[in-house]
């Protein structure tokens, strides 16, 4: 038992996926597994996903779970961008540096853009001056745009901020999708609404994230514009990302968005956030990398300290993060004992 | 109640699909849920499965967990199998009509070439004359080959067939997967070893089902060779199929494994289909498409019958299959008075 | 000068691509060599081409220009298929078994569906029994239908075959495509107009060929329908097939279809090949495998005659077929005295 | 006449690419026409041309022919990239800007990391720096290196700098490409041999350019190292570019590398670009963006000069490139003639 406390320690604040699934989540699993049901999406559950979320965004929607964050922005920018396509992004994200070239296996070999940003935010001016070639069949040709909200420092887009994205990105013709891998942490951080953050901002494809803040693996790719899914039903069971008992996926995204449950955790995570920081910003040799908006907290931290936490069975480091910080991220399941626990690790 | 009750008739017999996860596999879920963990498969129960498989293969195996079967095969077929390169299979195979081309999508666009084998099964002479072409650039090239168990009519390959065709495979330098979507419910019926059933008997990469016996998302691909593992690591994680919290795929299978609970689900699952069956064949206007092997009943049924059936709820047609059968599949979970509800409808 | 000749024999008959260019395409070479001229098909010459065409074709027609057949083939097949689409041809078809999968390779993945057909040619109901499973998530997807004229028999398929196979094609919402490789040969062969035998007959999208009939390297993708075009301009730039002197593939084109060059060419070898049928019809102990609609003369001939074939320097053999006959091909250069020298050596 | 005459100016200095073939090419291609020929490159002066570049590069290379440039680098960088690889080059590379794609295409999705550089060219500091993530499932996996010769920017890579950048890339295990499409102009500036300027400052494989510099359509990928063959054989014939008449490409490339008619005629072309640099200079409005060190000019132009230059029937502009600048490329027929014409347009 104490050994197993010792091993908790040691993953927490490593990320919001070391956490497993809440209460809610749980329960709906456990629920959904007490009678058989038609496969492939066609249960109950999973048909109805398409009121819940519409309802949630008001708009009516069309949505595909999935139980990978990767399959989902990946399916998404294939629906968005041809083999020959350019896909403007920050040179941080994600679906940049950390999936393996998703976007470039699932589109047949698109050409991600690299766009330098801002704090780990795309600029629409820096954007609009890079979108170029159209028409010219030497060129790859400008099709897509991605921000990720939050986006990879942890810092979110404003409302103002996608509205203008969106509309260089309208201007010339080319798609725009979110990589909502916390989107409700983001969504609590400004405060807004789903539709607000969304297509009301010009969005037009979204992968909603939901197993970093609460779920075992679901996500859902979103579409705001039912002339942008085209053949994605097809892509997605060719890739493998039609799950036989899908219904399981559903059940979790159905709990996760019922009463509220993502937004309490989200609320939560961020407050978590937000003591931690405040919490580490008291020891004057460490200072913020960014501005903690939500569950994630990117800190320089002297070595010496971090030795410290290390020595207590953490394991952090200021090499992975090319702002040589610390990142340290909160979540759900977040207890404020877990905070002070860590914080009194340096006033020792 | 009563309409649930109603409900789940309708889809009793439809797959084995249509279940949920057994009790074992469920508490392993609850119980992996208690803390947080290492993402990605670097949690010790991931790191566990690789000696858990090879004690059960008496052979060091290298084993990915994964959520899809489709993807399993795809994986599996990809890493044997270059762009330019033939899988022979049988035509009706799952990889061949039932994954929208993802062995196509993985290998970069591989040629499946059909064979028509016997009772859904290859043979090994067909399979012989049909590789070709080797060396010569215009030709794709003979690269792979796949087999399934229980393949697609339910019926079962024996120790010497497999041997056979593995044979024929390595002669000609080609590597041989088994497609083992119901791999227990083969290996219950044969009455052999797991390592019988496949290395002992050439097999050289297996895509271990369980998602369907017992699990809610969970396959493992197993390689018996690991000169063949190849960049599986990357084409995995490049496909969206290396989940964040991978540890509950591996909860699942670790639990399926364990105390012989795969065996049990599959034992369980072909007395039911042995009971089915010959409930079935009482009747003088029902007869067997194809021998009931296992746990998939192929037989063919009037239609008045038919419709009997579907009066009563059910979903069942003749329509589905090329043999112009009834397919009819029990589970883990089938009920002893499941069979007879069923079979009292003929009756009455 | 002896030894050239020697040489020469060995390879007469071995097939049409044997062959060099005919003076009239030379010369237009040369021609073509004096001046300095826009890139990329940006030249006179190549732009002409579209009315060119359009006037042979009775109808506004758009024309792409390529070097390679395969990839005339594979690019037009693939603005007609999806990545999980299905390609109807027969099993002999050239895009099954001589292009090394490049089919696959330009659609992403597509599957070719293998028909046994009559004589190398497609029927029309076997085609129409074969498309199914349109918009079932689990099937790849019937997308398009591809035969070979001259098929890969030496056959021609007659008009009413074509528009039988073209309604078909259509019914179901699938496109049509002509490999044309030996075009020439069987529109002389029938002796109707090139838009009889395509458009007007159904066909959406034709290969071609003019390489094997007097060209050095040239074919050209022939749109029907304009809104097939699709994006392949693109596509074509992205495989390396628009060639910055594009023009020299241009001015072969323009030279081989001005002043009935190459209606010339393909009645010429069309009545070597009658020749060549008749004088090995001769020997009672030569049959034909397939009718000589052209310039392909497929002959089972005994195993001691192939023998004294081969003892004069020719290389022929009855392995390569599956009808197990040699394969022997006339063309525009074939000179009666080859054929006589052919014949000879049996009568000795 | 005078209108041809009017024509030909106008894309004069536009690209060497307007040029048709030198009389030696030509010549070699009549040649060629003379007799019947094994297709698919299996005549002899395909095969012969592995001795004849053998001996050019005074070391055993592995040779293939092929029409198109794009599709020499793509094939090439193909061999030498795994689809989740990345291909660090210049981001203004022609690879990278000018190609649509092909090598993310013939790879199956490779990612082209872009260097800033120097004046077109990578720096060995940078390239460094930049590769990471060796072995991390996250991360697409560092492949390959290409280089330009001449770069884009009209500038040789002197052989120390090739060294250098060659040294990284091998401390790291990557491969090294070197597009040399317009390798004879580099090399004449160099004044070094040719194995100098490749293997011997480390480069792996090489894309020879012919095309503009005196063939119709002729490169060649030349493997220094035959483990990297690999495959490509089959890659090439699946992507069309195996010509069937392939022996008319290996006739040009014989008799461009016969005699040193290349280098004849990178001398003369790199001349004329010396003789129209320095004529150009002396306008003292007028300034180098980059040095000139073959036939490349790149020259800053103001805006009244280029309108004259434009009414007199030239098409140049600043607008095609990064640099604001002209370009202006002699080729291995310009005349001296052509220049003073040019120079002319100024001075009245």
């Amino acid at each position: 038992m104490t050994q197993i406390k010792t091993k908790r320690e040691r993953v927490k604040f490593a990320s919001d996926n070391v956490t497993g699934a809440c209460p809610e989540v749980l329960n709906a699993l456990l629920k959904a597994n007490e009678d058989d049901k038609t496969p492939y999406g066609n249960d109950d559950l999973s048909k109805n996903l398409q009121n819940k979320f519409s309802e949630i965004f008001e708009k009516e929607v069309i949505v595909f779970p999935t139980a990978s964050g990767t399959a989902a922005n990946a399916l998404a920018l294939s629906t968005m961008t041809p083999s020959f396509g350019n896909i403007y992004c920050h040179r941080l994200s994600h679906i940049n540096v950390d999936e393996c070239g998703a976007p470039e296996f699932y589109t047949g070999g698109a050409k991600l853009v690299n766009l330098d940003g801002n704090n780990g935010k795309i600029i629409a001016e820096e954007l609009d001056s890079n979108i170029s070639g159209k028409g010219v069949v030497h060129h790859t040709q400008p099709s897509s745009v991605s921000i990720t909200q939050l986006c990879e420092t942890g810092v979110a887009y404003n409302l103002d901020e996608i509205k203008k994205i969106s509309e260089i990105a309208h201007k010339h013709d080319l798609n725009i999708h979110m990589d909502g891998a916390r989107f409700a942490n983001a969504l609590v951080s400004l405060n807004c609404s789903p539709a607000e953050m969304t297509w009301k901002s010009g969005i037009d494809v979204l992968s909603f994230g939901a197993t970093k803040n609460g779920c075992l693996a679901a996500e859902a790719i979103i579409f705001f514009k039912p002339e942008l899914v085209g053949n994605l039903a097809f892509l997605m069971k060719r890739a493998g990302h039609l799950l036989s008992k899908m219904r399981f996926v559903s059940a979790q995204l159905d709990a996760y968005i019922s009463d509220e449950v993502w937004l309490k955790n989200a609320k939560h995570a961020n407050s978590m956030g937000k003591k931690l920081s405040q919490g580490l910003l008291k020891h004057k040799n460490i200072e913020l990398a960014y501005p903690t908006d939500a569950n994630e907290v990117f800190v320089k931290i002297p070595k010496n300290i971090i030795d410290q936490f290390n020595s207590q069975g953490y394991k952090i480091n200021d090499e992975e993060w090319e702002c040589k910080a610390v990142r340290l991220v909160t979540a759900w399941n977040t207890d404020s004992s877990d905070i002070e626990s860590f914080l009194n690790i340096i006033k020792s």
